[in-house]
């Protein structure tokens, strides 16, 4: 199966420094794994230093690559920038900030605390904020050029019930992805945004619907696809949107989701529930309704 | 209930001259209704001159308004000239268009000959085309201001299975909107669109969901507020859009289903189906999961 | 010019009770006086008690209503608790919320601080959401039907370079309003926003574009309509959205531009600039390629 | 310059069967010749057959890859079944489909006759969904996996002034693709679509703005990135959208346009008029007000 593989050419992102921002696990482990095969050299940051060292040495092995673990909680102004700072010290510039970061729970909105609801708008809202301004300053300050990759949500657009929080600072940041977009492309610096659907990865899926939940709500049936993603089919995709290949890229969220959101918004996709025979059945009505 | 009732003043529209495509029946009739009883005198077209007959005799009686029944085939620019030509003779000018003529049908797309899948084109795109452009040119010509509703659905964006030919031709009607809001406002035309969600009407309810299937895909669990509209509601909106209140919207679609396309489309929305014992125990988990 | 009068029945939200936040002055203040006018009595906040009073009494000379002036820094969580207290013990219960407050400046993105940045996020969507959550809580715990309108802005969705705090923050109240239109609906709760286009008011519109920058960048060449709106137009909108009438919408962002947003966004509209004698001679040198 | 390279592993699209509509000439051509590049077997469509013959036995001599010319107009239903007999005959059978034939002019709505305005939905929605239904048809009855990249127009969504048949057919066809991808999923079959900004090719660009038009209305000034998209760029993107890498993407549509209709669409966007040293003061002045 070719989407289990990395699909660019092997210098692809040759040189560039890139930081991604939650990349000690998950989605943002692959897409690092992936980034380094192509040549990059990557900053991970995330509050836990021991977990992004685990995570550096064992993709330092696995690709013979160079990973720069920095903590770094990215609600924290002066951490952001100290971060900055370290990265700019050990690679000497940047290129690419991945800002993947995020925080979510799956709550009704009326059982959530107001400072509960206002912590997920800052890691996920603010903390991209932070890392944007402070990141985007230096590449202004420095003249080089940039290239920024948002990660959000299928619901940063139509909202969603029980995860209210991540939806608004997810919103905020597809926002930021297309103001900044045309505010500052004449400073050389690229936005863009994927929009992942059902990447399950063991740690987040269980955060979020824990016990047997998540097996009752199988995402697969809401993907027209019947299956959720792998890991290297966003790793290809964001790839792409981070090297000079996408140059002409810009203010873009991509969808990459198997058609989930589609599914659920189509008015009549419900429909896929009758059977052929019954299409048959319905035919033959409809034939017969016009003859009379 | 406040919204089975009429909310605009009394004389909100007046002595406005208004076309209404497919107004003999369902949402076209009961638009047709209401503007008569707010001041306008209403042109009805459809294929079926006897049942506009029925139609203008039964609200004329109902409102003592005016109404004037037209023969008229979307499809065909001759039949839309003349019919144009025909209230203009009767009413002697013309104030709004409303594109309400549709056709649909629910089918696997699969088994829809290229030829079946024309003729929806023609009759919603090419139709509201057709009497766009006649009517349009009159205006321009005649220097009289105008005003456009076009009735499109949720799936002209979300696009949907099972309808789509009428789904990509929806979709053109709603480019249409936009694109002529613009380039016509010069000429003091205006164009809006709504989008209702589940209005049933029993005709078209049953052309598109013969026996027991209406039943089985009750429409009102896709829909947060559990029910379907009411006709009177579309109508105050409608009303709303061709009158001079809303002078300040062009080029807008605005959505009447209370939410059912969100719903849909929400990634988390089906948690709904978690009952509050289970939230109150997952909870209890998650306080537990933290304070270790 | 009918849009400039009120057009919905005398009584449409009759004995309704109400907030405005931001409703001391501007489009709040504009809301407020047609609200009363239809027979509510409502609650107005700001965190200038001196301007709201001085509203409060202005508009109940004006209309005969009843106009509750409540000091709250929409950003305090506490504040926002007792103003709802207060709120109830004055008027008894709460009907509609109306969230309006809103912050905003014009600048380079670059030249912001992160916490210049912040301050904006926190009024307007910390803000809305301190009302949202404190107020829902209490329709949900009372078991009372609620109505939200927030209001927004166009570049909520496409964003927009030099006010992208503002642009953030009011992506996430429309994230909020969709999600919460799915989620609430079981508790009677309705939500719903506007994206209005340039409705000047003396105060905002000077601190936004100071100078003769107003004059420079005419707003009303951005518009199709070529006039910016009247506050009444708005009201009107607003009146619809919050009264029973508009029962069936829910989770709808309603744009009122003239048509602002779509005139930049489509991509051949500059051609308006062509004038018609160049249309003609395009018309004649393509009639002639076609016949050579 | 790396955009300007080819991006994707050699054997991308290795053996892979490829009809390309309106392959003849433009982008059309510049997809093949990257499809040819990376393995395919190309059929290219247009109604002139000589044109096809120029353009097939160049891109043979250029990639040493297989170019098979048919001559069909997409408008036609029994032109588009003999196309595609005549590409299984030669090539065994077919794997991807991509809808590139096109038609538009621009010119004032008021001033074209109904039967233009039909000839451009005829070619770009009725051609799209011929070659559709035809070649979904054999998959399904094949039970061959199948994959469908359309190429529409930022306009699809916004809706333009000057090119609205355009804008109406290929919003269809941006339904069409939203609707299908979740429809015939089932059956192995994906369809996505790109919307490209300006990427200008002699013959397409001078037969819309003919003359010194295309000198006065620079494309680039409108997008942020200042410069129109290479053709190349445009190719990855589509050898991408077509390859099995990007096999969890469905329903979706890509924009590659720089950036260039989030900036016409952005309220405030304009202000990049301003020079710096009016912000410098402006700054100044904000500061002062805060101190007094």
């Amino acid at each position: 199966m070719k989407y289990t593989e990395g699909m660019l050419r092997d210098d692809a992102l040759k040189d560039k420094i890139i930081i991604v921002t939650g990349g000690g696990s998950g989605l943002g482990k692959a897409m690092t794994r992936y980034f380094l095969q192509l040549g990059a050299k990557v900053a991970i940051t995330s509050r836990n230093l021991d977990k992004l060292k685990q995570t550096a040495t064992e993709l330092e092995q696995e690709t013979g690559g160079t990973v720069l673990p920095v903590a770094c909680d990215v609600r924290n102004w002066e951490e952001v920038e100290a971060m900055k700072n370290t990265v700019v010290q050990n690679f000497g510039f940047i290129d690419i900030l991945v800002n993947n970061a995020a925080g979510n729970f799956i709550s009704p909105t009326e059982r959530l605390t107001h400072s509960a609801f206002d912590s997920i708008l800052d890691i996920v809202l603010k903390g991209t904020k932070n890392c944007t301004l402070s990141i985007g300053k230096y590449w202004i300050d420095q003249k080089h050029p940039g290239t920024v990759l948002n990660i959000v949500t299928t619901y940063s657009w139509t909202g969603s019930a029980y995860v209210v929080p991540s939806a608004c600072a997810k919103a905020g940041v597809l926002a930021m992805t297309r103001s900044l977009a045309v505010e500052w492309a004449k400073y050389n610096i690229r936005f863009n945004a994927i929009a992942p659907g059902p990447f399950p990865t063991e740690g987040a899926w269980e955060r979020l619907l824990p016990g047997d939940l998540a097996e009752k709500f199988d995402m697969r049936k809401k993907v027209p696809l019947r299956r959720v993603g792998e890991h290297q089919e966003l790793a290809n995709l964001a790839a792409y949107l981070v090297s000079d290949y996408s140059a002409y890229m810009n203010g873009e969220v991509v969808t990459l989701d198997g058609g989930e959101w589609l599914q659920g918004a189509g008015e009549f996709n419900m429909l896929e529930a009758i059977p052929q025979e019954m299409w048959d059945m319905l035919e033959t009505m409809i034939k017969a309704k016009k003859k009379s």
